[in-house]
Formats: C-alpha cells, structure tokens, sequence
C-alpha cells in the first residue's frame, strides 16, 4: 500500500477513476491475477480496464519528440525483440488494413528525452535507468532519458501483456514509475571450471535482461583453464585452455557478447584473478608463476603469480593494457582472493625477499605488495577496478573509485560495516552464491536477504551499490547451468531493483511462478518453483 | 582383480599373449586410458592392441547361425542406432570399395543363439541379458541368447569405441562376458507433479539404454494432475491433467513410449497409485474420493479413495482392465503409499463402517480392506502387482509374485528383512531418491549403497531383485529434469548391474567422467560430475 502514498502525487488526476487499482495487483480480479511483473517496478497502478493488442496491427513506434530515431539500431532491435516475445516469432504478422477497435491498444510510443539517447554508448555505473510508462487507448507511451531506461520500460511493458482465454494478447489500462534501488545488479558467470559455449552466454543475457540484471561479471579464466584468447599472449589460451580452439573466447567471440549485453543495457565486467587462481596462466607464460619446493628443490608445482620478479609486472602491464582496449566498461575486476601462502613459504627466493623488504613471515604484506603493484598498472590504464574483499581486508591502498566485492558469508554485515566505514563502495555477493543447491525453494532464503541491514549510517549505506548472484562453475556446464540459475537468480534481481519493503514471499511466488512460465515461453528453460505447469511448457530437453 | 579369476577358465588360451590386460583398464596404458565402460562388465580382458574402424567400411551384421535376421526390426534399428552413435549422424558415410587394412576391424557380427530371438516380444523380469563379446580382426563377434542381451552387448561395443587423436574411431582387442547383477534395475519419473513432454520420456529411455537400466517405473498420475488419457473414462484426464489437449498422455503418446522403451528392452511399468495420491482423480470421477467433514458438514474437500463404497470397487475394476490391456508389462504399480487417515476419520459413514467391519478405530485395516479387494481386482486381469513398502506393512494379504519396493530410508535393512523374511520379492529405492540435491559428487552416496547389507540367509538376499532412482517430479519439469539425473543415476546403474566388489569411487569417477562426456556426446544434457571438460560439449542450451 506504501506505493499508493508514494505515487499519489502523480496520479491524482485519474485516481478516482473506476477501477483503478493501486500496488498491490495479486489481487481479486482475474485480468489483474494475469499481471505477473517482475521484478516488481517502484511506483504503479493497473486498471481493470484492458485492451487488446493485434499482431497485424499493433506496433512498437519512436515518439514524434524522441531524441532517438529509426537510426538508433539499440532500440530498432529491441522493439523487434519484444514484438517477439509479446507476439512469438512463428506467425506471419502481416499488416492489417481494418480499421482498429476502440478497445484496441496500436502502438507503444518510445520516447527518449535527452538530447543524446546514447544509442551507440555503453551502459555504466551511472547510468539513469528509470522509466515512465503509460498504457491507454489508443497509444501506450514509455518515456525515459536514454535508451538504457527505455530497455527496462519494454521488459515491463511486454510483462504487462497477457494472453486472455481466446489467446488474445490484452494489457491493462496502467502507469509505471520505475527506477532500480541499486545501480549494480550483476550475475557471476565462470568459464573456467567448465568452458561455457558461446550460446550459453548469450541465453543467460537474455536472460539477465529479462530480469533488469545490469552486469555481467565474467569470471573468465581460473585455475583449470584459460579459455581467453589473448591478441598479445596468445599461448596463454593455447596452451592454458581445455583446448585451443574449441574451448576458447576468440576476440570475436568478446566482441560479440560485449554488443549482445550492451543491446541489453548489461555491463560485461571481466575478471583476471590474481595472484591466486591462475594456475592455468602458467601454462602458456613461463615464469609467471612461483615455483614451489620441496625442501631445498623445487617440486615441478607452482603457486601463485611470482610476486618478486620484475617480469611478472612486465607482464600484467601488457596484458591489463590490452584488457582494457578489449572491455569497454569503465572497471576490470582484478580477483585477489584465496591466496595461498603455502608455495611462497617454501621457496627460498620468496623467503628471501620478504626479509629483504621487512615483511618478516607475513605473507599477507607480500600479497598486499602485488596487488599494490598491479593497482598501480591498471591505474595507468584509466580504469576502475573491483576487488574481492581480501584486498581490503589486508590494508592494500585502493583507490577512491574502487568496488569492493563482499563475498564470505561469515562477518557479512561486518564487513559490510567496515568497507563502508572505509568509504569504499561496495557490492555484495556473500548471500547469493547460487552453485550451492538444496532441496526445495531455495529462492526464497536469496529473496529474504535486505542488503542494507547492516549497522552503519546513512553514508555507508549509500556505498553499498548492489550485489551479485554468482554461479561458480565447479558442478555446472551447458547442460544444467540455465535451469539452476533461473529463476533462483530472479529472487536477487528483485530484491536488488524493487523497492526495499516487497518482501513478501508468497506474493513473490505467485509472480514468479508466472514470470519463469514468460521466461520458459521466451526458450529460456527456468526451472519449476514448485509443483504446477506453465501453459506453453519448455519445448528443448 | 577378481575379474582375472574369474574369468581365467575362459581365456586360458589366450591369456599368455603379449598386452593383454585383465580387469582393472582404467590403467596404465595410453589406449587403455581411453576406455570407459559404464557399468563395467561382469568379465572381461582388453589388450593395447587396437582396430581401426571406418565408417566407410565398417559393417553390423547379423551372424551366418543368427536366429535373427534382417526381418528383426528391434535389432535392425538398433544396429542403425549404434553405427550412428559411434560414428555421428551428420557425416554421410558412402561405402568404400577400398579394402581394409590388415589393423581395421570391419564388422560386428550379432549372433542370437535362442530359437526365438524374441524380436517381436517385450522384455521381462525373466529376460536372460547376459552376452559374450569378443573383438578381433578381423570381426567382433556379439553372442547372446536372444535380442535383450544383445541390446546391452551392443551398448557394450560401443563404449569400447574411441577416438585417437586423428578423431578416427579405434577399439582395443577385447573379450567380456557379461550379464546384470541384478533384474530389477529402475528409474522412477513422475509426470504428475510436472507434466513431462514425451521428447523428456523418451530422451531419458534413451539414456536409460545407455546405463543398461530395464525398467521405467512411470509415476504417471498423483494428487497434482491426470495426464493418462483414459479410453474408458475420458473424463479423468479432461478435468484431471493440468490441460485437456497439451498435458496429457494420449493412447498413441502411451503406445509410442511402451515400443521406444521395448527396443531398448526397458520394461514400462505403469503406477496408478491408490488409494492416497488420488486427488486428481475425483475432478473426473463423481464420488470416487472420500467427502472430508468439518464437524458434521461435509467440507468440500476430498481425501483418499472411498473404500465404503461399491462404485469405488466397480470404477477399480473397469480401470484396471483398460490398463492390464494398455501396458503389456506383467506387472502394475498399485502404489499404495502414504494414506492421511484424517479425511476418512472425519467422515460418518466411514466412521459407521469402520463399526460395522469390527476395525475399531484401527484406519491401517480399512486400509488394508481397500488394498486387498483392489489386490483381487487387479490378479484378476492376470497382471502381477508392485506396491510401496505399507501394503506390506499392514499386513495384507500379497499374492506370492508380489513385488514390495522399499523407499522408507530410515530401518531400511529391517524393512528389507522382514520383507524377504516373509518370502517376498523387494526392490530397493530408499537411497536412492535423486530428488534430494545437494552441493557436491553425491553420485558417490548413490554408488557406495550395497543392496544387500542386510542381516539375511542366502535365500533372503536372493528375493531381492533390484532397485530403482526415482525422482520425483515437485522440482523437477523438462528444464531441468535430464541434467539432473544424469548421470547420478548412472552410479545407480553400476550398483545394479556390476559386481559387488565394483565399489572403487575413484576409478569410478574416472570411468564415469567418460561416460557423462559419452551421453553429452550422443545428446543427452548429462550434467558435469566436478571440474573439467568434454571434448564434444553439449550443443543445446
């Protein structure tokens, strides 16, 4: 009921009309039982009143006044894409002459209002994505600044058209106000414990988009493979991927997913993790990593990056300089968690660095050195970077601009508590580790989290700028990686977009239910909350 | 290296030449490495001397002695099926007038040895699959008594298929003589809870072939929905499935799935379970469920079968019949499990008759009254029946051919006990509810269950004919059921066929990491076990 009070201001014209509900559209009638929005937008009312839309008629048009145009091939894209999904992409929808209906709905007028609709741009942290959508006769008008918040209008506009008994397409009467609580909302994808084909990636964009994700975090390369083609070290990939051509990101395929999610208004943040979990770096670059003994003579394994040799420097400047001619978004994510001291305590060199430098036997301010140092480098190539926790924890001097990644459960809202406290912007992952499964709905423990809950004041909660559903890869691949993310992942994206008092879980299940039904229909094979069916089932195996 | 015991009578001729290796293959040699049964044979020897196979050449041919010949359509296709599954479907494979090479092996003869190949029959509990593989240049030869065995040697042959590292297709000289521990071996899908698409049904037989599994144990209907269309009361399908046209299984759906299964000699074992798990059945069938009262008013709700009435009793007999014709298996699943008391204890007339039956307040005897009349319905359309562990528990009375499955997973050894004490057939599926997930390898739980733990004589351990994975359908649709089962259920498939002393997990993993990557191979979504790669990664999405 709060969003009545909310957005009584912007309704007062017509909120005496008959019929109009406020909020709350689970509710009593059946056309408003049909509405299943999600993530659930800010600030809406919906009118019993519905009109119907005609495949043969009803077009997705820029507003006479819109900055953005026929040109602007983001939005020419996305108005087919949702023409699909609102009407499917088997029949012919040829254009119809007869004259309309009164009850008809003819077109979704789009209409970007600054001067640059930023159609060739990149979505970015600070990217406006609020939106205002209006559905009445005969013209439905979504009005936003750019084209990033026209992307999340048309999700919610095709979520607002339901089939009726005759399978007509209808859509209630209804105003929208909406905008994301937080401005980073990612999922966490490895393709490193298992190669993820091309394909995969793509669907789980659409996907994302499908749910207002706005990053994808690419937790490309790891320990077990390599599978980033490098222009300027090409045997990493060769000799560090499951295989050299088949498990494989050649440039192109960068290139692609990088324009895929930017026509999705989605981030791709890749992530380099060192100086831990990069054993497969050293396949394909000698040196790189350290040597590890045993007793006085190396063993043939190898730990972390080699953190006291100049070469090892040499080496992440040019490489991170290509990284960030490669991704466009303003930050890299530079891992550095789980470092293990072990391989660096039993190599004599290490040993003797770390008296050289005074470090006696912590090893933490080794780490702290590296990653200091490689700052430093990605510093110099004008971009942000993320961190996982670690590096905070272990005092390293970050920049301002720098996000720190919460992710162990344990201490979570200290830690949320003391990166704040810091002033470190912050994004929060640690309750949204999707690669542990159980049984039952475990969607609904990922719902309950509130990300803000945590002592501190205001100013530190506005540090906190999202959160991350991750979904390492030890135990999944193309085969069962996009039924065990979604909709689980659904529960965080709108815990992370809607407004901070939806939280209840029933009601968000009987949304859900209807939205992994849209996501099944769209080819995305989401998997059952619970016992039930969707009336177009997943058509693939 | 027990198989080399064994085995020694058969091989003594042979045992002396150079390379070959008994048992244990998962070894030390390069080829050898390559190989990856599942489940591993009974017996068998392998030798690093290796075939090549051409497609171009190579031939499945039916033995010159056959008692099958081109007219057995089962073998026919299968013969078709396995070439496609060794060598691919896309390529085109012209004959070559080339002659092999001296290393190519050029043809599988299938030898059936029985006077009836049973071509045009139905595979059952007394099915003899055992088979006798021998490969050699220049022929293999495939000796079983009729088609079921070689069905499973087929299987065989083409897991010792593999590729070099040219990509052409190499298989190791090799004898095995084989035949299953066990002749129950299961998997339980439920299109209840979720209607499952028939590409899902048959996609999971084909896999099912592939683990030499032999029965689908069809949880066809439950509470949640009726989607077995019925010939003679049409009406429990048009109000009971989830939709009348697009979520049931017509006469033609049900026939398709008996003949898909029974060349793949897998036994369709229907369950209509009564009398709980019913509530589906009463949108279809007036006053077949017991009215649940409030006080002294019926309260709208309904509970189990009603066991006081005739009609109940008529309406048992009719079905029963249409489904004793329908299924050609021996054998029906009368379930039989999980009766909530509450609805019939609020009902008077039940109440009277309990009375009037002398059962006191006793509701497992009214229980037992049902199940016993429907017992005598059921042995008189000449079918056998299975049922869940309860109907033994309640003491009714069981015809002698009874299959009781055992699924309560606390005092299960008791349970198998006393159900083998009192001279009953049993199966097993108490540990194996792949239902429950969890984080991690818990394929190994599955694998490390022995059946036959339980405190027992000879003849006891001997009523135990088999197990079943069952996954039941609450969380699962065609999103995501196959990735789910396998291949956990593959390490049920192992425990049922192999050996009792096949119980090494870490060969086991390394062998089933193969075959996981094998059925990704062949088109079947089969998740990854942990880490790692396949060299043909899944295709679809």
């Amino acid at each position: 009921m709060h969003f009545l009070l909310k957005f009584a201001p912007l309704v007062l014209g017509v909120s005496v009309c008959h019929g109009w509900l406020f909020g709350d559209f689970v509710g009593k009638q059946k056309e408003l039982d049909e509405i299943s929005l999600w993530p659930l937008p800010q600030k809406f009312q919906s009118s019993a009143v519905a009109f119907k839309l005609s495949p043969a008629r009803f077009q997705i048009v820029h507003a006479k006044d819109s900055s953005a145009g026929p040109s602007c091939s983001l939005l020419d894209n996305a108005f087919r894409r949702y023409f699909e999904y609102m009407f499917g992409e088997l029949k012919k929808h040829e254009k119809s002459r007869k004259k309309a209906f009164d009850s008809d709905l003819v077109e979704l007028k789009v209409w970007i209002t600054a001067a640059d609709p930023e159609c060739d741009g990149y979505p970015s942290l600070q990217t406006d994505e609020s939106y205002e959508l209006s559905v009445d006769e005969p013209s439905a008008v979504l009005k936003a600044a750019n084209v990033w918040g026209a992307l999340r209008g048309l999700e919610t506009f095709s979520q607002l058209v339901y089939e009726d008994d005759y399978g007509v397409n209808n859509i209630n009467k209804t105003v929208i106000s909406d905008f994301p609580r937080f401005a980073h909302r990612g999922i966490l994808l490895d393709s490193s414990r298992h190669f993820l084909p091309l394909k995969v990636i793509l669907a789980n964009l659409e996907a994302m988009a499908m749910n207002k994700f706005n990053v994808f975090h690419w937790h490309i390369v790891d320990d077990q493979s390599f599978p980033y083609m490098s222009r300027t070290f090409p045997e990493l990939s060769q000799k560090g991927a499951y295989h050299p051509f088949t498990h494989v990101y050649t440039p192109s395929d960068v290139k692609m997913v990088i324009e895929f999610a930017r026509m999705r208004g989605i981030r791709v943040i890749p992530e380099f993790d060192t100086p831990g979990h990069t054993e497969s770096w050293g396949n394909g670059m000698k040196d790189l990593l350290t040597p590890c003994y045993s007793g006085s003579t190396p063993s043939g394994t190898f730990g972390p990056v080699n953190p006291i040799l100049n070469s090892s420097y040499e080496f992440m400047a040019q490489f991170f300089k290509e990284i960030s001619t490669v991704f466009p978004d303003a930050y890299i994510h530079l891992g550095g968690d789980e470092v293990d001291f072990n391989c660096w305590k039993s190599n004599p060199d290490v040993r003797k660095f770390m008296e050289q430098q005074g470090f006696g036997t912590d090893y933490s301010k080794l780490e702290s050195f590296y990653i200091q140092r490689l700052l430093d480098i990605v510093a110099a190539t004008k971009k942000g970077y993320m961190v996982w926790q670690e590096v905070f924890d272990n005092g390293v001097k970050l920049k301002d601009d720098t996000v720190v990644e919460v992710w162990k459960g344990n201490k979570m809202e200290e830690e949320l508590q003391n990166v704040t406290g810091a002033g470190f912007t912050t994004i929060l992952s640690a309750p949204w580790y999707l690669d542990y499964i159980s049984y039952g709905q475990d969607w609904q423990r990922y719902y309950k989290v509130e990300p803000l809950s945590f002592p501190g004041t205001d100013a530190q909660k506005k540090l906190v700028i999202g959160g991350e559903a991750c979904l390492w890869g030890e135990y999944v691949d193309a085969t069962n990686l996009t039924p065990r993310l979604w909709p689980r992942a659904s529960a965080v994206a709108e815990r992370l977009w809607s407004d901070k008092s939806v939280t209840d879980v029933s009601k968000a299940y009987n949304r859900l239910v209807q939205h992994r039904c849209r996501m099944v229909k769209r080819g995305i094979p989401a998997e059952p909350l619970f016992v039930g069916h969707c009336r177009h089932e997943y058509k693939g195996l």
